[in-house]
């Protein structure tokens, strides 16, 4: 294939090609080596890099563009080519992608090679000269995602590379291609709560300092708390006490020390340091201690201009209109809201992270066919 | 030495024979070969049984008899043989007991090897047609007590052996030999708490049901209970959550089901059944279940004849006035109480459990004299 050929590859020869390269996260090698040898000949200039160490890394990480004209929008198609561990119980082979019937069986189908190969697929439909093209590929998507996009924003920055709009290409759609696009993500913080007390015998309890006691009231207060009641385009912010350890094998002692952890689901009425800060201080009212890790902010981008023009693809190939939604875990979008408008739009996510991970051919080239749409109106609008 | 022998072994000399016979609990054998060839010369009749397999047994059982003439009391010391284990870091050798200046060291020397000694001794002493003396020892206390004690009333009731009036010897003293008796036991109740939920991601908290939430409710609800205010011999009752279960390594997971154990020391205002059942409506409130395990119900020896009897022979030897207690942990006397007022009395409890356990040798000899005096009195009263 050559920027010349007369046939570009399809979005599911393109898919196939991705999920034969086995890329567990966090992946390097292989699988950026397939996609440089569909990216080169299209007219991308391809950019690669190995960044961290075990157990986080090494994450290969790509960047390639394709320049338009001065004055041109600059479209990125971001997105991940590693994938979590097949996991057992498969009916194929997880690294040897296989069409039966309608469908294409494979790890990464979904999530996301073949979202990835759709991407590739509608770039090679649009006219160089249309505008500047760029991917955002990483390597460590499914992992800490440390050394991941972070670490590609960074290379962007360093060597100048802006994109005016990115979309994402997490399979966000639901029950069929088209009902779902995310234009937001909650933001998400863990907090790991400590109490500390003084060990006894439950028969002398003056003598003793019950850990326990102070944490349940710490909890309960946590557990009472309404963060906030929602917003026009977010849930309400959600806390949920995800475990308790103390590991006290003795019947007659109040133990010296007991823990527990919280996730807090927020939207863009919160940000993780300010949770932390009020959890803390609840913590420190019981006695206790909290410290958080945020795993990343709340973040929307607007409905205006970019989600239309990708709300009227998706309509004009498959009939359906989106719902611009918020909901759902997290992804790299939360870093890359920082340098652009970004949105969220892939395949129908009913399989990801399970056995016999499996798309829809249709579903493939239905979602070139958008990418190439939704591109294009930028590049016109 | 012989029921004739001009100077009985001291209690001292009693003692140091039991240290030197190893018997970490479960015990059996050679301890109470020990037992019996320091209680069979002094006149009485022993019986000796095994009870039980491992790992709760198998548990030696004895119990000796005296019997006085008829219409006179019959006055029971009971106490037991085995020890907790030696644990590390002594001066001297555990099971080899070794007099240094005052004090005699070995695993037992206080709980309650030296008390027993120090029965055995007063028994010598007393002659024999002044009533009906017997020893209730158990193999198993420091254990589970399922084949000790309970099994030594069974036997008893089965031979048709009915004491007035029951001493136990567990070490009492507090801070000098004499300053405390305890005239009763709280109860025991340790209860196992159990919230199933439903899992699922902490993204999609309306797909899940957390059983953290509710589990933590509950424990709030009950660490709120008063049970009581305490009673004129007794403190309030008093409830503790002593573990917190949930091992869910996952942070993005809410658990499937969550767990804790509370344990409850109680007054005489209370039975082990009410409050299981008390706690149990509570948890299932809370959509939770509650298993009771009842380690010993609470009990009193109202203050009268007996307490009397034994207050006047300590302060008579010591010069102290006892302190009626009871504040502490369970011992046998909340089986033994079911057949006779029961009262417990012994050595001071600095060093049991511990290492380094020792007694002074000078208190020794006082309990020896203590408890020959309060026996005296008794089959004159």
């Amino acid at each position: 294939m050559s920027q010349t050929a007369q046939r570009a590859a399809s979005a599911i020869e393109l898919a196939e090609a991705l999920i034969a390269c086995p890329s567990v996260t966090p992946a390097t090698g292989m699988v950026f080596d397939c996609l440089e040898s569909q990216l080169a000949p299209l007219g991308f200039e391809v950019h690669r890099f190995v960044a961290g160490e075990a157990p986080d890394g090494p994450v290969e990480n790509l960047y390639a563009v394709r320049r338009g004209p001065v004055g041109t929008r600059h479209f990125s198609f971001a997105g991940h080519v590693d994938v979590v561990p097949p996991g057992e119980g498969w009916t194929t082979a997880p690294f040897l992608p296989e069409r039966r019937g309608e469908l294409l069986y494979g790890r990464g189908a979904v999530d996301m090679k073949g979202s990835v190969a759709a991407m590739i697929a509608a770039a090679s439909e649009i006219p160089a000269e249309a505008g500047t093209i760029s991917f955002i590929i990483t390597g460590d998507e499914e992992g800490p995602a440390v050394h991941g996009t972070r670490a590609l924003m960074d290379w962007m920055a360093a060597n100048g590379e802006k994109p005016d709009l990115i979309l994402v290409g997490e399979p966000t759609s639901v029950h069929r291609l088209g009902d779902m696009m995310k234009i937001g993500r909650r933001g998400s913080v863990n907090i790991f709560l400590t109490v500390e007390g003084v060990q006894g015998h439950v028969a002398y309890p003056h003598l003793a300092d019950n850990p326990i006691t102070r944490l349940v009231a710490m909890l309960a207060e946590l557990d009472a708390l309404v963060l906030d009641e929602g917003t026009e385009w977010f849930q309400a912010s959600n806390l949920e006490v995800t475990d308790l350890a103390v590991g006290n094998p003795a019947h007659n002692v109040i133990p010296a020390r007991a823990e527990a952890r919280i996730s807090i689901r927020f939207n863009d009425r919160h940000t993780g340091a300010e949770l932390g800060a009020r959890v803390s201080a609840i913590a420190q009212k019981h006695g206790g201690t909290a410290r958080p890790v945020i795993s990343g902010e709340a973040f929307l981008t607007q409905p205006g201009e970019f989600s239309a023009l990708l709300a009227r693809a998706i309509e004009a190939e498959t009939g359906v209109a989106p719902e611009l939604s918020t909901s759902g875990g997290t992804s790299d979008a939360r870093f890359l809201k920082d340098i652009a408008p970004v949105i969220e739009f892939g395949l129908c996510n009913a399989t990801m992270h399970k056995r016999d991970e499996a798309v829809a051919l249709a579903d493939l080239e239905a979602l070139a066919r958008i990418y190439r749409r939704v591109t294009l109106a930028a590049f016109e609008g």
